[in-house]
C-alpha cells in the first residue's frame, strides 16, 4: 500500500497567501487499475499563477494544483513505462495514481547533462508562455524593442533571452538588485529594480527613449498604467500575467486605458499557454535546441 | 475676392466644450494657384473624435478640424472639375483654397437619391469605421453576438447593422428611451437605455446570458469595465472610442482588466479609421451597395 503526502488548501487565500491555508494530509493510494501508472514527484513547481487558479479552479479540501516531473514507479500502460519521466498536472504531493490522461512524457532526447527540472521551467510551461506570448501573440520582428516586467521570473527571464534570440532589444524589470544583476548576465540590454528607481516613467524612458513595440506583462496594476503610455504606435501587449493583482482583497483601480489604445492602435491580448498545445512538442525541441547552442 | 468663415478654436477645451472656446473669424482667400480648387462647403459634420483630437492635433487659433462634403466652384485641377463634389479635411469653414492633397472625389456613381451627407456619415468615415472595427479588428464572424455602446451614434449604428447583416445577434446600449427605439427600427435585436437601467450588469446579462464574442467600444470608463466581465472566452474589444472620458480634466479610474483578459483570453485593439485608406473605396461601395439594397 504506497502512501501518498499531499499538500491540501485548507482554505481559500485571503490576500497574501499563509502557512495556514495548507495543510499537509497523508493518502492511502488504491491499487493500479488497468492503463494506470503510479508516479513518484521528482520536482514540484510553484508558479504565480497557482494564485489566481486557485480561486477559480479549486475547491478547499482539493490538493494544490501544479505541475510535477515524475518517475513512472509501476506501469500498468505500455505509453508510459516503469522508470520513464513524466509532466503531470499531480499537483503537490509526493505519489500519484494516474491513468495517463494528464500527464506527458518528458522528450525522448532530453539531453543527460540538462537537469529534468527545466521541464518545469524553460523547457515546460514557463518556457512555453514565454515563446508563444512573444511569437504568437505579440508577433515579435528583429530590431524591435521589448518590455518585460517581472523579468527575472521563470517565464520572463525566458521571454527576454527568446527576444534576444530573435535579434530584439530587450528591457527588463525586477524588483531586487540582485535579480537586475542576473538580467545583465542573461544578456538584456537594459535592466532596472522598480523597487527602487526614483520615478517608474522616467526609467522606462531613460531605458528605451523612443518607446516599446512588445510589452510582455507579468504585473498589471500601476506597472501597466505607465508602461501603457510609453508604448510605440501599433504596439502589441501580450497580457500573460498580473502578479500585482493576484494577493487583492479589493480590486486595485488605475486610469482607463483606452484613449491612449485608440491613439497608438495598441493591441492587448491575454491568454493562456494551453491555447498552442499542438506546438508544443515540435516548440519544447526548439526551445532545448537554443539551451544546448547557449551552453 | 472670396471670403470664408470659419470657426476657429479660441483655446483648448477644458472640461465640457462651451460656447465661448470659439469664436466666428472670417478670412480672405487668395487667388488660386496651379494645381489648387476653390472649395464652397455643403455638409459640415461633428464627431466625437474632435474632442479628444482637438487637444493632440491643433493649437489654440487653429480653424476647427473636421470633414465636409464640399462643391468644386473654381478649378485648376482637372482631377476635381468645376462642379464636382468632394470630402476633404477642410474643417469648420465655408470655403477653402485646397490643392488637392486633403480631398478626395465622392465616389463617381453615388446615386442621385441618396444625401450627399451621407458622404461623412454611413457613407463616409464613420461607416468605415464601424467596417473595419468589425472586419479588420473583431473578424467577427456570423452568428455571434455583438455589443455596440453609444449605439445610436454615427458609427455604432453602422456597426450594428453591419453585424445584423453578416448573420450576427446585436445589442445595442444607448442613452435615451428614443435612441433605444431608434436602435429597434435598425433590427437591433436587444437594445437599453443605460442611463435608466437599474443595473448595468444585469442589463447586459439580459440582453446576452450566455455573454459577448465581439465588443464594439465607443465609450470606455465604467461600461467598459462592466462589459469586459460579460465577454465569452476569446473575445475581442475593438476600440474605437472613449465618449465617457474625452471631457475629463483627471482620468478617471477603474479595475485593472487584466486578470479577466488573461482568464478569459480577450483581445482588445485600439484603431483608428485611417489604418485601412487603401480599402476605403471598395469599401465605401459595398456599403453603398448595402443601403441602397436595404432602402
Amino acid at each position: 500500500m504506497v502512501q501518498a503526502k499531499t499538500w491540501v488548501l485548507k482554505r481559500h487565500f485571503e490576500g497574501f497567501p499563509k502557512d495556514g491555508d495548507f495543510e499537509l494530509k497523508v493518502v492511502e493510494l488504491p491499487e493500479l487499475r488497468n492503463g494506470e501508472v503510479l508516479l513518484e514527484a521528482v520536482f514540484l513547481s510553484v508558479d504565480p499563477y497557482m494564485r489566481p487558479f486557485s480561486r477559480v479552479r479549486m475547491q478547499a479540501g482539493d490538493v494544490m494544483i501544479g505541475t510535477q516531473v515524475a518517475k513512472v514507479n509501476q506501469s500498468n500502460n505500455p505509453t508510459f513505462p516503469m522508470g520513464c519521466h513524466v509532466v503531470g498536472r499531480c499537483g503537490w504531493r509526493t505519489h500519484t495514481v494516474s491513468d495517463g490522461s494528464d500527464i506527458t512524457r518528458v522528450l525522448a532526447d532530453w539531453p543527460k547533462d540538462v537537469s529534468l527540472s527545466h521541464a518545469l521551467g524553460a523547457i515546460g510551461m514557463p518556457g512555453l508562455t514565454a515563446l508563444y506570448g512573444l511569437e504568437e501573440v505579440c508577433a515579435i520582428k528583429p530590431g524591435e524593442t521589448l518590455l518585460v516586467n517581472a523579468a527575472a521570473g521563470a517565464v520572463g527571464s525566458v521571454a527576454g533571452q527568446i527576444a534576444k534570440l530573435k535579434g530584439c532589444r530587450v528591457v527588463g524589470s525586477a524588483g531586487g538588485d540582485d535579480k537586475v544583476a542576473y538580467l545583465k548576465e542573461l544578456g538584456f540590454d537594459q535592466a532596472f529594480n522598480y523597487k527602487t528607481v526614483s520615478s517608474l516613467e522616467e526609467a522606462l524612458k531613460n531605458a528605451s527613449p523612443e518607446g516599446y513595440d512588445c510589452y510582455f506583462e507579468n504585473v498589471g496594476g500601476h506597472f501597466s498604467s505607465v508602461a501603457i503610455q510609453q508604448m510605440k504606435t501599433f504596439g502589441r501587449i501580450a497580457v500573460c500575467g498580473g502578479i500585482a493583482l493576484y494577493n487583492d482583497t479589493t480590486p486595485q483601480t488605475g486610469p482607463y486605458p483606452q484613449l491612449t489604445m485608440i491613439f497608438k492602435q495598441l493591441k492587448m491580448e491575454g491568454f493562456l499557454v494551453g491555447r498552442w498545445e499542438h506546438k508544443n512538442e515540435e516548440s519544447l525541441k526548439r526551445m532545448l535546441t537554443w539551451m544546448q547552442e547557449a551552453s
